[in-house]
């Protein structure tokens, strides 16, 4: 009998915000897999350091940071064969992944690998457009409003458009992408409905309006445009 | 000293997909309120209600089912003067709300009517959205792919434009709306892509391909269209 792999949506950073049911999975896992930034850190790994058992086995993919594909496809190739073996060996294995597993999540490249082949379970967890609206104290939809995602690195004129016809919006992975954001909403006279944030639920957390953001993103960072959102009844 | 007001997000409605800190600010609330419907449930009390102390004060928005706004408006009206009297004593008051208070959520009504008059600390939980992808196995999306979130009630014709140019699609609130939306999805060649969700992480759960949907679909109902999430890297 092969195991039951597990990808598990840690939230957005804070580890109080991820839920009972991945806690749960966490503390009793035996093979735990996540994916680390290659020769350095893995930030899902942080954020479950305190409830994962000493002893366990850990699989670590090394993802490169680097915008070909190739080598990042390799190193889920070699994530997915050693996941395989532990499933075939009959172990559970946990797989940890960032936010929710399915909304941008790491762990997709995972289960495209091998959910046809084995009993996978996918926890959802907090994505980062909540915990950012949260912080923000800015409501994202309410009643019958539309709620627009966009990735910040879409080319300008897409990124426009896309804006232009919305209510809501919230650009993820902001990034390096910052300046040229900052010109689309800046360009349609939205900057006043904007606002930034970086690392939210974390310690380092920035939030701020978008006019007063910094030149430099980092790669988690998001901004949140609330022109449509009305939460009064 | 005026207490803190929680608006806590429950998650879907499986009580183990709360978050670590949702439950922990339950557990230890002397005063909790939550919506219901008038006369009737509530579905976030159920949620929390292994966690509730025997001996909290409880605050009951019973909110009427009606499309009319103003009998709504009173009840949260009412809502926000007994929560506000319960922070004006200096106690901290917890808000329950199903899903993540800040997307489609009823908390927001509340944080409307109070958040420039006391400190409010809003508390992020996994919305429907990503416990229906995780439940129907469909990854939403990944890498520079968009999801737009529009919902059910929408016309017609605002459905179909929206949805056509889309990646991937969530629909929320279902509901009675479903023949419409079911129209406007086959008319666009799109049903292959679409699934539908009910009732997602509860017992009572349904995941069926849109074209197996039944004729009547509760509120707690979604579709999600995945024609453009790939989740292979």
């Amino acid at each position: 009998m092969s195991g039951t792999l597990y990808g598990v949506g840690l939230g957005p950073g804070a580890p109080d915000l991820m839920t009972l049911r991945a806690a749960r999975l966490i503390e009793s896992a035996r093979v735990i897999a996540y994916p680390a930034l290659a020769g350095g850190d893995s930030f899902a790994r942080a954020i479950a350091a305190d409830l994962i058992a000493p002893d366990a086995t850990e699989i670590v993919m090394d993802v490169p940071m680097t915008t070909a594909r190739e080598p990042a496809q390799k190193a889920y190739d070699k994530g997915a064969s050693d996941i395989a073996a532990a499933l075939d060996s009959g172990c559970d294995v946990v797989c940890l992944c960032e936010g929710d597993p399915f909304f941008y999540g790491s762990f997709m490249y995972v289960f495209a690998r091998l959910a046809d082949r084995y009993d996978v379970q996918v926890v959802p967890g907090v994505t980062s457009i909540t915990a950012c609206a949260a912080r923000a104290g800015r409501p994202l939809v309410a009643r019958n409003e539309r709620l627009t995602v966009l990735p910040g690195p879409l080319p300008e004129d897409e990124l426009r458009a896309r804006i232009e016809g919305a209510e809501s919006v919230a650009i993820m992975k902001v990034g390096r992408h910052l300046p040229k954001i900052r010109a689309v909403i800046d360009g349609l006279g939205l900057t006043e409905f904007a606002t930034y944030v970086e690392r939210a639920s974390l310690p380092q957390e920035v939030v701020l309006p978008l006019v007063d953001a910094p030149e430099n993103a980092p790669y988690f960072s998001m901004i949140l445009l609330t022109k449509g959102a009305d939460p009064w009844l």
